[in-house]
């Protein structure tokens, strides 16, 4: 016998928020259009032509010629899993770079596919030097190098094109995740020599979640060819998902649909705006966010000179009630940042502009409504020196 | 240097289509609306009660009181791989019943999984009696037995509750793939004991592909709690999932936010149906089309009375072109169907009526198109028979 039927929950009525957290971010408009769009069949002519269309975007703000560039069906922690599960076979050895929430991710990962993992580490909101990276490469010898290019835990910015030199020389393979970097600042696949990348749909595509873009460069694809043993993972498995998005199309599982819908109108966002363009928007509304922020005693948590522009994260003043500011600020606002993860928990506030988030209003609200709420709080600071100091940055009276 | 910009690809602009494959189905427009609602936090209070009227509602579908009930971030595939990896490790026994290609599927995740795998087989079409298995399980002694409750590849549909009499006699999980049945027939998982069970959101619920309902009895998050070894997916773990899905809410991944949306407002859509109405419109739905196509000499490839309702495979009458009449459904009528997979390439059609494609004007302008093709290839048959022969048992004048 069935259960006897409960009430139904309420009628869906999601609330209007501005997404200045660490993701997901806003989306974009015509992306919220595109997530509406009728589903046809995954194996539809037409749906074929837009994979094809999607992968040649991704190759674009990937930029890279990788041919295996696609999007899998998960999130970006399903784009970490895929790049590790594939790359790894029992009892290889795995180096991590942990500096923050997803380098330590990355190393429970790489374990549970059986890998030999060494982790060295960094203070968080810190980067690793080439030189770290190559000491602890030659002590270990690992066959695949992991680093993290936008710690979204600590707001850091890892330059990943010295130490890929120094992977490289030590003929391993470099896995870099760029699940907050892409569409935000330059992530150059190619030119930076990364053998295998991941992403996510919601950071700075301005796309819901539920897609994770990866690239694998060839000699990735010629190591994952010559594999003693299966892909754990049958679901992200890149040797049948090739042959999905290839030109065989041999049915593997059922793409999301409304998703790929999505993420191809948030590409085609990006790309018409042009990918310098969109990074020099993402810097200049982080200046200006941060020259608000400085002109009110708050800095950043991140190392200067790394600090990343879609994710900012910064120090809460001391004396400063962290939920509570965070909770007036969506109930009364309606705004979204992030609180600290791990080490950084009740210490730092995430604040990203993202996408299509990244935008000047976005920024003049935030220190807006923060102004008032630190006030609240009797937090000692000159009353519209934020703002000003942001609007300075936007008129170009200030390098921020 | 960045790879010189191309061309970007044509707008995104979907062909409306008439979903009669094997899924994803037809969404209901009050689903394609919910998908474009405004994103918000995957911590937002208001998304965290909507993972609780989610979970509610999934309950209700699943006939279940299992506090494990939520949706996976991925397809139905990635909904078997999370059964699989969370109750299996390294050596563990699974029988695995296969008579179409997704009881072949569960098999090879299982092998992945470092299970030691026996498969027992029937032909496609056929279906398994309690007595094979309980032989196969007194020869083997599995821990987990699996078998696919509708096997979308034949059309077949497997009885599970005397198949659950016999593993939990001999003191194994039961875990059963309700991708295709589940919202458009039973799925009593309290009922028939069932330890695991996954589905997908693209068939009988109405709802786009992306999101994999899964339930786990209490016995079985016994079993996975127990576990000697960690689960070898991060991404798929129930233990730290059930973290984020219960009251501690602590972060895993982001949730797939528009899907859940969209997922939410479909099983509204169901439940505001009733399931008994539910049950009975795909019912009803399929004897009409069963008539209609028998009416003019197309049989099913199921065996008679394993026939499901949401799912027709039939045989394609000898001398009738399998492409031509496919392509031209697709171009000409902008209906779907699905071709054979497997032993059935070439041999079989299935036609799904799934969720809210399953209604009389489906059947209708499907069965009229079908006897246009047919009468086009020479194939010779009563000019309006099948539409008649529906007609009557939507009417009440034939059983089909």
């Amino acid at each position: 016998m069935p259960p006897s039927p409960t009430p139904r929950p309420p009628a869906l009525c999601p609330p209007v928020r501005v997404l200045l957290g660490p993701g997901p971010s806003e989306i974009h408009p015509r992306v919220q259009k595109a997530m509406s769009a009728g589903t046809v069949g995954h194996l539809d002519p037409y749906f074929l032509e837009v994979m094809n269309g999607l992968r040649a975007m991704l190759k674009q703000v990937f930029m890279t010629d990788n041919e295996m560039t696609f999007a899998v069906s998960g999130t970006g922690s399903a784009g970490m899993e895929a790049a590790v599960v594939n790359l790894i076979e029992p009892n290889d050895k795995m180096l991590i770079c942990v500096n923050g929430v997803f380098g330590g991710r990355m190393a429970d990962v790489a374990g549970r596919c059986g890998a030999e993992v060494k982790v060295i580490e960094q203070p968080w909101g810190e980067v690793f030097s080439p030189e770290q990276i190559e000491k602890a490469i030659r002590d270990f010898s690992p066959k695949v190098v992991g680093v993290v290019m936008a710690e979204t835990s600590t707001g850091a910015s890892q330059p990943i094109e010295a130490i890929s030199e120094v992977v490289h020389k030590a003929g391993g393979l470099l896995l870099v995740d760029a699940v907050t970097s892409l569409g935000g600042m330059p992530v150059r696949v190619d030119e930076w020599k990364i053998d295998a990348v991941y992403s996510g749909s919601q950071k700075c595509l301005s796309c819901p979640p539920g897609l994770a873009p990866v690239s694998f460069s060839p000699t990735a694809l010629e190591v994952i060819k010559s594999r003693k043993t299966k892909v754990q993972s049958w679901y992200l498995d890149v040797s049948m998902l090739a042959n999905y998005w290839g030109s065989e199309r041999v049915y593997h599982h059922t793409a999301p649909i409304n998703m790929t819908w999505g993420l191809y109108e948030a590409l085609q966002v990006v790309l018409e705006e042009g990918l310098d363009n969109v990074f020099a928007r993402h810097k200049l509304n982080s200046q200006a966010l941060k020259a608000g922020l400085n002109s009110i005693g708050i800095s950043y948590a991140a190392a200067e000179g790394y600090q990343l522009p879609m994710l900012n994260a910064v120090k809460i003043p001391d004396g400063v009630d962290d939920a509570a500011v965070r909770s007036s600020l969506l109930n009364e606002f309606g705004i979204e940042i992030g609180g600290g993860l791990g080490a950084f928990k009740g210490k730092a506030w995430r604040i990203g502009l993202m996408g299509h988030g990244a935008r000047r209003n976005n920024v003049l609200l935030f220190l807006s409504a923060l102004e008032q709420l630190l006030a609240t709080q009797g937090y000692e600071f000159g009353r519209g020196d934020s703002v000003a100091a942001a609007n300075a940055v936007y008129e170009g009276q200030s390098s921020g």
